[in-house]
C-alpha cells in the first residue's frame, strides 16, 4: 500500500516538500536581496563521476533547485575511470576558484577513489554537503560548521512543524555516518530545536521494538523498506522516515517506486505525526543544501 | 562515605589504576624496544597558564607518568596575562617542532583565550588530548583519530575487564563535549568493543531514573557528587562513574575529598562491577594520553 491508498489527514502529514518549498521562497528572496545590494549570487558546484542512476537524478535536482532560489551552478563531469589524482586536483582547483562558493561531490565514488580522502580534500568552509571531519566535529563541540544536509534537514523539519522536542525521547534507527549518527549528535544538543533525549539503535540492538515503543519521536535510517511496523510505535509518537529505497515495480514508467523505511499503511494510523515517503525528508535535504551554500557564501561559517 | 567504607567484594570493583599500569607497563615496553631500534623516545609537551590548583596536579602527573614509560616531556608555563596571540604563537611553535611528537594545551585558560580558537591552532596529528574538530569529526565517521582520552580510557576500561558491550543497552548521563557526547558516540560504534545501544541524557531528560534503570551500562559524567542513586540502578548493571567533583573535606591534609557522580555506598551494592573514585577512570585518562603520544610518535594516524 502506498501513502496515497492509506487514510492520513492531511493535518498529520509532514509535508517536507512545502517546508522546503518556504525555506527556498526565503532563500531566493535573500539571494535577490544580495544582489540587488551588489554582492554576487552564490555559486554552487557539483562533480559527478560517472553515470549512476540515482546518482543523475540527485545531481540534476541539485542543479535545479539553484536555478530556483537564483544561485548560480556549475555541473562537472567526469568518466568512471578518472584517477585519484585527477578527482583530487579538480578538487584542489574548486577550493582556490573564489567564484565558486561551496561545491559537492556527488557519492558514491568508483571503487578505485577512497571517498573519505577526497571529502578530507574539500576546503571545510566549502564543504556544503557538510561531510568534512572539521564540520562534523565542529558540530560535535556545537561550533558554527556547515552541518550535514539530512540531520540538519530533519532537525529544521521538526522545528518549522512546530513539533516539541525538548525532553523528548528520540528513538533514532541506524547508526550511518550520512544520517543516523550526526542527527542522533544534534537531536541531543543543547539547542530550542534539540535536546532530545536520544536513543542510537542499530543492528545489534536487542529489543529494538520495546525500545522504539518508548520513544516520543523514532527517526528510522536504515535504508531496509518498511522495516518499522506498528508493534514498534507508542500510539501518539512522531515518525520521521529517512528511507528513500528504489523498490522494482513494473507499474510505474521509471519502473520503481521509492519505499521509506517505515510501513506507512500500518503506522501512519498510531502516529501523532509523520512523514510521507517520497515528500517528507527528502525535499529537506536539496533545502538545506541551498542554506549551506548562501551560508558559505555569505562567510558566516569560517570568515574567509 | 568513601569507597572504602563500604563491603564490595574485590571482584566487582573494576580497578582503572591497575588496568592504568597494565597499558603503561605495555607504553614502556615498547618505548624501550623503539629507543633499542634506534627511533627517538616519545615526547610530550603540556602548556599550562596560570597557577589554577587542579590543573597543577593534572599536568604535573601527566609529566611523572611521561618519565613513568621512558617519554620525554616538556612543560611550557605561562602566566595568567599571557595573551592570545602569544598563546597561539606558542602553538605553531610546538607544531613545527619536529623533536615534539604531541602536546596538550591544560584547559581552562583565563578568560581573554577562546580555547576552541587554540586548539583548532594544534595540528590534528600532535593533538594528543584528542579534541580537535578534526579528531573529533574523524572518530564520529570511524576513521583514524587521536581519540579524546577519557571517553576512549572508558571504552578500553570495560574491554579490558571483559565487560560485555555488544547489544548492551547504554545510559550515558550528561553530554559534555569532553566526555559525555564522546563517549556516547564511541560506545554506539560498530567496534567489538563497543556494539552498544546508547541513549544519551542531560539536564533535560524526563524520567532520568526510569530511563537509567533500563540500563545495563551507565556511565555518569555529569560533575554532580553522588547524583546517581540506588533507585536508577538496575540490579546488575555495570556503573562507570567519571565525575571528580573536589569537595571539601577538613579531615584531609589536602583539605577535599574527591567525590565521583554516584552515590558508591548506594550503589556498590547493586552493581555487577563499579568503578570507585579515585582509581577507576581517572588514571585511565592519563594511560590513554600516553597512548595517544606514543601513536602520534610512530606517525599511526597522520602519516607525518
Amino acid at each position: 500500500m502506498t501513502p496515497e491508498n492509506v487514510l492520513v489527514e492531511t493535518s498529520r502529514l509532514i509535508d517536507g516538500k512545502q517546508t522546503a518549498e518556504d525555506i527556498k521562497v526565503e532563500i531566493a528572496a535573500e539571494v535577490a536581496q544580495r544582489r540587488a545590494a551588489g554582492h554576487k549570487v552564490p555559486h554552487l558546484a557539483a562533480i559527478l563521476v560517472g553515470h549512476d542512476g540515482g546518482s543523475e537524478t540527485y545531481v540534476r535536482n541539485k542543479v535545479l533547485a539553484c536555478e530556483r532560489v537564483g544561485f548560480a551552478s556549475t555541473l562537472l563531469r567526469y568518466e568512471d575511470d578518472i584517477t585519484e589524482a585527477e578527482l583530487l586536483a579538480k578538487v584542489a582547483e574548486l577550493n582556490e576558484d573564489p567564484e565558486i562558493d561551496g561545491f559537492i561531490v556527488q557519492l558514491p565514488l568508483p571503487r578505485h577513489i577512497d571517498p573519505d580522502k577526497v571529502i578530507e580534500a574539500i576546503r571545510p568552509e566549502k564543504d556544503v554537503d557538510g561531510f568534512h571531519p572539521m564540520n562534523i566535529g565542529r558540530m560535535v563541540a556545537g561550533l558554527p560548521a556547515l552541518l550535514p544536509a539530512t540531520p540538519s534537514g530533519i532537525v529544521e523539519l521538526l522545528a518549522r512543524q512546530g513539533i516539541k522536542t525538548s525532553g523528548k525521547h528520540c528513538v533514532v534507527i541506524g547508526r550511518s555516518n550520512i544520517v543516523g549518527t550526526p542527527v542522533s549528535i544534534l537531536l541531543a544538543k543543547n539547542l530550542d530545536t534539540a535536546n532530545c533525549t536520544v536513543t542510537l539503535c542499530h543492528s545489534r540492538t536487542q529489543n529494538l521494538a520495546d525500545i522504539c515503543r518508548t520513544a516520543d519521536i523514532v527517526v528510522a535510517a536504515i535504508g531496509r523498506p518498511e522495516f518499522v511496523t506498528a508493534d514498534m510505535i507508542k500510539p501518539g509518537a512522531v515518525v520521521i522516515d529517512v528511507g528513500t529505497t528504489r523498490v522494482a515495480d513494473a507499474s510505474k514508467k521509471s519502473g520503481f517506486t521509492l519505499k521509506g523505511d517505515v510501513n506507512f499503511s500500518e503506522v501512519a494510523p498510531l502516529a501523532s505525526r509523520i512523514t510521507p515517503v517520497p515528500g517528507g525528508v527528502g525535499p529537506m535535504t536539496i533545502a538545506m543544501l541551498l542554506l549551506n551554500t548562501l551560508r558559505a557564501a555569505k562567510g558566516e561559517i569560517h570568515p574567509k
